[in-house]
Formats: C-alpha cells, sequence, structure tokens
C-alpha cells in the first residue's frame, strides 16, 4: 500500500484593507446582569482596549445614562489619552417627530467630543411599528435627518442596523432600504447586527452578501443566543464585513456578544490577518485577565485562547504525547496570545503528569519512588477536597514536605477568632495567633473586618519582627467552595487564598469542615510559601 | 415610497433517520479542569442524560481507569437502568504488534457490558509516526483488527477518529483511508474529531462531504478552543454528519467540548428536528443545573439557552418594548428550553423595569412616588455593594420594607461567635444569639463547622420554638464574593446565601466590610423571607 503526502491546507482569505475592530465592552458589555462600572472603571478599560489596539472604543451612551455622559466629559478632560483607538460615541437616531438638529439626545452625541458617532435605528418592520410606534417611512426619515445632520457637524458616522437579520428574515427590501438610506444619507459603516442572536454561520453568507449590494461597507454585531457568536461574526467577515463589533470576554447581556479576543485570534491566527498593531496579539491573555480584574467579574477558565484552562493538559493518553511534541495537542502556540501551556496535577493523572508538573516547577523527580511518594500524597490529600489544580503554591509546600525539603520558619501554637454584635451595625472581630519563630515565642492579638483579616493581622504582627518582608505580603483575592452542596452550611469548603508580594502571585488552598479553619490553612501556607521562595 | 412584504424565511434542512446524540460528559466531559466525578456522581449524571433523551451514553474507558471500571461494573449491577440511552465503552485501538483479541485493553472493552463500543484511532500521519511510534499501514491494520475483533464478539463499533481535520490537513489520502479502513471492518459510525479544537465553520463542509464519498455514517466531535465548537458541529450535520457528540454544559478538557444542550437546541429550534423525545428539550435548563449540581461546577449565566441570564433583560430600551411582545427581543421562547424571562434589577434600570420586576412578584408598583422610593433604595443599597440580580428575596423583603409591608416575626437583640484552635486540626466553634419572637426573649447557643454554621443553628434553635417550620429550612449554597479587589481580606465582601424548604428556593444577599456580618445578613433575611412568604 502506498500513500501519498497529499497535503491540503485549509481555506485562505484576504484581508479587506478598511478592516476595523469596534469595541462595545464599555456600552453593551455592560449590559451585562451583574455588571456595573463606575467612570473610574471605564476608564480603566479604555486604557487597557487601547493599549490592545482596537481600532474604535464605543465609550458608552452620552446622555442616556449619567456615567457615559461623565465617562465622555472625563476623556475630553484629559483623564486618559488614547494613542491607538478612536473614542466613539452611541446613541439612536432623533425621536419621532424631531428634527435632529433639536434633538437633547443628538445634541448629546454631538457634543460628547467622540470623532465618531454610532448610531443606532430599527431595521425591522415589527419593531419600527409596535416598539417604536412609528410609520415605515418615518423611521426612513429618522436615520437619514440623523445621519447627515451629524457628519455635516464634522462626525464620522457609524450605524448600527438593529435586529437586521430577523428583520430581512421578515421583510427583506425595509431592511436593505434602512442600509441603503444611512449610506446615502453619509453613514461610513453600516452594521448588521444580531441583536437576538439567533443566526447560524451558514445563514451569513446569503444575507450579507445581499446587503453587501447597496455597495457600502458592512459592519457585523453578534450577540451568543444560539452559541455562535463568535462564527457568525467570522462568517459575516467572510462574506465581506469589514468591521466586526464585540466585547473583551463576551460580555453583554443575556448570553453576551461576541468575545473580541477570540475573534481577533482566529482572523490573525487561522487567516494570517494582521488585525491589531504587531505584538498586540501576545498580550491578549494579561488584557483579558486585566479587564475581568476591573469588572470584578470571574474569568472562565475554558474562555478559548485566554482562559486558565485553555492550554491546560490532564488527559495522560495527552500528557505523554506532549513530551514528543506540544504542537500536537495545540491548535496554536499559546504564547502567541500571551498564555501558557499547563500540566495538571490530577486524581486523573498518572506519575508521569507529577513529574512533569515538578520539573515545571524545578524538582527532580525522575526517581519513581519519590514520584510515586508524592503521586499518592496528592491523591490522599485530593480525596479529601484539596485541588491542586488552581493552587501551585500548596502543590509545591506538599512536593517539599513529602521530599523532606520544607523548611519550617515558624511553628504555630494556636489562634482564636472571635466576632461579637449588638444586633445593629456594630460588629468586633478580634484574633489571636501564638506561634515561635527564629526560637522564640509570641502571642500577637489583631483586629479586623471578619475573621480572616483578623488572622491575618495577628498572623502578620506576630511574624514581623522576625520576617518583616511579610509586611509587604497582600492577600488579593479570597474564594470559598462549598464541596458538597445540598449539606447547607456544614458541608466541607474549600478556600483559596491569592497572596502577591507586589514581584510574585501565589495562590494556598485550605480544606475543611470549618470555613475558619480552612481559611487558616491558606492563610498561613500563603505566609509560608511567600518566605521559603524568597 | 412603497415597500414590499418580501419575507425571507432562514434555511431549512432535512433531518437524517438515522440521526443520534452521543453523550461523553462522562467520558471526555470529566477531562476538564477541576472535575472529578465519583463513581456515584457519575450514576446521577447516567440517570439525568438518560431522563433528557439522548441516544447513547458514553460511560468512559474501563481499563484505563478504575473509576470508570467501577461504573461499568455498577451499570451491570443494576445500579441504574437505562430507559431510553445505550451505553457505550470508550477505548482504544489494540496496543501496537499485539492482537486484538488478546489485548487486555481490548478485553475490558468486550467485557463491559455496553453494547456499543466507541474506538479512538489515530488518523493524523504525524500522530501515528511520533506519538504512536508506528507505520501508518500497522495503525490501519490495529484500525481493522479491533473493529473486526469487537463487531465479532457482538458489539456494535463507532470510531472516533482523532485528529482528523488536522490529519486530513496533512495527508489527505491517509486521513480519508482510516475512515475506509474502519468503515470495511464494520464500524457503525466514524467519527470526524476536531480534537485540537482549531476548525472553523466555513472549513467543515468540503472536509465532511470529501469523507462522505466513503459511504459510512459520519459523526462530529468538536472542541472549542477556536470558540466555535456548537457552530462547527452544526456545520458538520449541516453537511451530512448524522451523529453528534458533546458534553452538557460544554465540559471538557482545555476549553471544552461542544455544549449538547445548545447543539440539541439549535436543531431542535433553527431546523425543527425532533432530536430527542417529545418533552426532553423543555427539560434542557433543569437538567443542565442538576448536572452542575452534581460535577459541582458554578454554571455559566451567560450560557446560550439554559443560562441564568440567558433570558434576563436589563437594558432600560429592551425593559419598555419587552412590555409590548416579548419575542421582538428573545430569539426562541425561553419556555420551550425550560428556562425563564428575567427582568433585572440594576443601577442601570429606570423606574420602568422596577415597575415590572415589582409585578412579577405581585406588587402594585403603578404609583409614581412609591415606585420612585423604591428605586432611590435600590441605588442606594446597590453603591454600597448589594446586588438584587441575584437575590429575589432580598430585593422582595426591601420593596415590603420600602412599602411598609414587612412584617417583623422576630427581633434580634445580639449574637456572638467565637472559633478556637489549638494549632492543630482541632477547632472549635461556638455562636449565641438572643432574639424576641411572639413576645418571648430567647438566648440559645449553637455550635458548628465554621461561624456561619454555628450561628445558623444557634438562629434555628432560638426560633423553633415560635415557628417549628424553621427546621425544614436547608441552607443549599453560600457563596463569598471580594467586591473590591486588592483590597486583601479587608475587602468589602459580599454573601449570598440559597435556602430551601424543600418546595421554594430563595437566595438572599449580605453586604459588609466583616464576612461574618454580611453572612449574618443573608442568613437572618433567609429565615425572615421564609417565615413571611409562606
Amino acid at each position: 500500500m502506498t500513500l501519498s503526502q497529499d497535503s491540503h491546507p485549509f481555506p485562505t482569505l484576504a484581508a479587506p484593507e478598511s478592516f476595523h475592530v469596534y469595541d462595545t465592552t464599555l456600552r453593551d458589555g455592560a449590559q451585562q446582569e451583574g455588571l456595573r462600572l463606575s467612570v473610574a472603571d471605564k476608564l480603566k478599560i479604555a486604557g487597557h482596549l487601547d493599549a490592545f489596539g482596537v481600532t474604535f472604543i464605543e465609550g458608552g451612551w452620552p446622555g442616556a445614562n449619567p456615567g457615559d455622559t461623565a465617562f465622555f466629559d472625563a476623556v475630553r478632560a484629559g483623564e486618559i489619552t488614547l494613542r491607538n483607538a478612536t473614542l466613539s460615541a452611541f446613541g439612536s437616531t432623533r425621536r419621532v417627530g424631531r428634527v435632529a438638529a433639536d434633538d437633547p439626545m443628538v445634541a448629546a452625541l454631538r457634543d460628547s467630543g467622540a470623532p465618531v458617532a454610532c448610531l443606532v435605528a430599527k431595521s425591522h418592520v415589527r419593531h419600527v411599528e409596535q416598539a417604536l410606534r412609528t410609520t415605515l417611512a418615518e423611521n426612513l426619515e429618522m436615520i437619514a435627518d440623523t445621519v447627515a445632520h451629524l457628519v455635516a457637524e464634522g462626525q464620522r458616522v457609524f450605524l448600527d442596523a438593529e435586529h437586521f437579520f430577523d428583520g430581512y428574515r421578515a421583510d427583506r427590501a425595509y431592511a436593505l432600504e434602512v442600509v441603503r438610506t444611512a449610506a446615502d444619507a453619509g453613514a461610513e459603516v453600516v452594521v448588521l447586527c444580531d441583536t437576538n442572536g439567533g443566526m447560524l454561520p451558514s445563514w451569513m453568507p446569503d444575507i450579507v452578501g445581499d446587503a453587501a449590494e447597496v455597495g457600502v461597507d458592512l459592519g457585523i454585531h453578534c450577540h451568543n443566543d444560539s452559541g455562535c457568536a463568535v462564527a457568525n461574526t467570522i462568517a459575516a467577515v467572510e462574506a465581506g464585513a469589514v468591521h466586526v463589533q464585540g466585547t473583551i470576554n463576551g460580555y453583554g447581556e443575556r448570553t453576551g456578544n461576541a468575545d473580541l479576543l477570540q475573534v481577533v485570534a482566529n482572523l490573525e491566527l487561522k487567516y494570517g490577518w494582521e488585525v491589531l498593531p504587531p505584538g498586540s496579539l501576545a498580550e491578549a491573555t494579561r488584557i483579558s485577565h486585566a479587564i475581568a480584574g476591573v469588572t470584578n467579574s470571574p474569568s472562565s477558565p475554558r474562555q478559548p485562547y485566554v482562559g486558565q484552562s485553555a492550554f491546560a493538559h490532564k488527559a495522560g493518553l495527552h500528557a505523554s504525547a506532549i513530551r514528543v511534541d506540544p504542537m500536537l495537542y495545540q491548535h496554536v502556540d499559546p504564547a502567541v496570545v500571551g498564555n501558557d501551556m499547563r500540566t495538571l496535577v490530577s486524581d486523573m493523572a498518572g506519575r508521569a503528569n507529577i513529574q512533569l508538573k515538578g520539573e515545571e516547577l524545578g524538582y527532580d523527580l525522575s526517581d519513581r519512588d519519590v514520584a510515586a511518594q508524592v503521586t499518592d500524597a496528592i491523591k490522599e490529600r485530593e480525596a479529601r477536597g484539596y485541588s491542586y489544580e488552581a493552587a501551585d503554591a500548596s502543590f509545591e509546600l506538599l512536593l517539599r514536605d513529602v521530599t523532606g525539603q520544607l523548611p519550617r520558619p515558624f511553628e504555630v501554637q494556636r489562634w482564636r477568632v472571635n466576632t461579637h454584635s449588638n444586633g445593629t451595625d456594630e460588629t468586633d472581630t478580634e484574633a489571636t495567633v501564638k506561634l515561635s519563630a527564629k526560637a522564640i515565642e509570641r502571642l500577637f492579638v489583631g483586629e479586623g473586618n471578619g475573621p480572616v483579616n483578623a488572622l491575618d493581622h495577628a498572623l502578620r504582627r506576630a511574624l514581623a519582627d522576625a520576617y518583616p518582608q511579610v509586611l509587604a505580603y497582600d492577600l488579593t483575592d479570597y474564594r470559598v467552595r462549598i464541596l458538597d452542596e445540598g449539606h447547607g452550611t456544614d458541608a466541607t469548603v474549600r478556600v483559596l487564598i491569592d497572596t502577591t508580594d507586589g514581584e510574585r502571585s501565589w495562590t494556598t488552598v485550605g480544606v475543611g469542615e470549618n470555613v475558619i479553619e480552612a481559611s487558616w490553612e491558606a492563610l498561613s501556607d500563603a505566609y509560608l510559601y511567600g518566605l521559603i521562595t524568597e
């Protein structure tokens, strides 16, 4: 039998010259349930977006939302200087029966200081008639009038054709007439919006191709209600859209918007386009997590490209092949998006995985007996509820303990915490910690906002004489997970604590039926790890 | 101007007669970082999958993983009876240089008791040569030998062609030869696997169409590394695949597998197929959350179709149009997937949203002054860190408080909690609560695993004489969120507590700089809400 080396590369796609990336994290992303952004948050996010190199940043809806108005004021006041991106203000076409020049909402756009106005307009007959409650003709006049007015006032205008795809299904001619009206009035880009997120990728090419006949640059704005926002966006680009809208981390109302990081990574890595300035894509993971930090919205470990698990390998089958060639088990090199390949320690993993993980941390586990001892210790602790996948520092402490390489810079004799309330808002919490460090017994008390904070203060004071460097340690996150749901508040809990000394960050884990006890374990291990790895 | 009513329905697609849904939550889903399933967990999940109506349940890899072997033993021992689904056992082709009949791993498949064996086989030349370390010809013989042996032994055989799409790119002829070899040896379905998850939907039709020339039924197995797993699966089905693999909630290694709930919902709702037994799709939300409960993996609120936010409307623009016709702002009716439309209370929302929310709960907020008062109270509390989007019970308490409809079945005078440890594993926690209920002062002590549990016990005992129904209350989840990261353990925290009385469930929120104080607020409000809404 002979087999030909019959190589079939995947399709190529030429990049259009005028391609834009239009970020709407600050406007449509902010619609997400549970997400609330202050003006300071918005300025921070805008800084990250600008550094990342998106072409446009939609800052919000001035006039409709006091926080958004304040954001545009802050940009105008010079509180942030955009180096790469152009600012855009979102707003709607003038109200029914008004003249654009006299509409206060249109004035808010004009006065926002943003070089671009992105107008939302109805393109679905039923939305015009039932939500806007006007005639189809008046809606077109509202579009023409508002676009022409802002263009005449010197703003560049993009038009979001809301519900375009559903509108096309209901009345193709009217939906296309909206595109044509906006283009004729001077809109630079008409953005086809899958506002309800119900499209499938294979439905995109015909409709986008049909709209392209109008002759204006088209954009695409997708929501993820069918689980296809990224794919729909790429499909529209393949069909000719030159402007993609989306949000960082896919934030947005309901199921969210197309995740701009995934859209950009796909276009750069699957089609070889230069969508962002050179070097920017390698910042994707950092930018994603930095913005998640500002929004205080937990990142999904499974998020494509930038998630903590996105390049994490657990299966033994995979782990052994990865030693041969990592690219056999990765669609792209994680470094190109600033992410890392990780090998996971877990009870599904055999000795090979743990050896690999040990090597990553700089320990020699080539001795089979030692590797087996470590593996057994991990399995035993995982059975009790520990998880080392997210707690590298605790894994290293365990590894050192089992291999006899764990120094003990301090020994704790006892700790206590008391919280008292008189039934009003006044609550006192006090903790005491007794330990010995550098051969001296030390008993200290600390108070704090809650028991873990009080323990942290007492422990820090008790250690500070012997190890002044602990004063620089900062506990940046504290997470509690109930392990056996349905057991109410007496369930086993797992606590994860993130600590930083300003340069490095590390995560420790504690497990117990008592949340304070589990927190104490993670807390004291955080100090231990910091001290022994300096 | 005249506009035609030119309706353009989206494309249709005929359902193939032999269409299967093949669930691999218990095997590939279990590869997810942080996910660990006991045999009992697997039996519970299998029960949910069977009730949901998937055609096949892949139970695991017998022989490779002790837990998986035990699962197949448990099914054989009758610990679960599958009413709808057929059980499948996953395994690999025989080892290099063996005979299938003598390979212990093949024997484990044969002896698993599963009517179907799903064999994984290499279909990428570099994987054969570098990971498997054998010749291309031997790999084909391994496939032919193993498939033929299991078919002869009476098992139905499916073949997962691993890395098929990357393999097709590297060597089209060899990848197709793998499909042909498996089909010739008796495999019923050959599953094309995008193992590294790097495909885009528009690349699917040509390759799937090419493989279809072999003449065997094709399946599709996608990972989500490009953010396109669901879209790629649908694209393969559009191109003729009659078998879809995926996992509930998209669990899986790295970025996860195609979410079967989204794939099935798209096929049923976008193409009108009857993929599941009648009525099953309306169980999708319940099944998703039930399985998330077993895996103890937090559900994404943004998950398409079944997420808590999937049909939640926050924007004022949307909320007012929703009063006219909910379907103007939804791609499908949430009831068809067992989900609900929700209106969110948030500081972005105006009075209209809060009135709508009040109506949902049965309160008349048509008086503008009352609605404004409630809106102001919510804004003030949200500014302090409260969030009512996830805490309907606390929202209702606030609404009753502002409108003078909040009874006080008990009044708390004081509470105290103490936790002591002698530095070993022994920790004691004790709480006291003093309150008056039905005009009698009551002072009770409780102990527990941690301060919130101890407070729960003390409060429950203090209330039980006056209100014995509290003994049925069960606190099912307790979540802590640090609001201002970077402040370490002295940050403001938000606590959410889920409570059930066996029939209803409700969520309360507490906020404070002291986690115990915030927990106490959520805890006492949980009892208050339960008592006043019976």
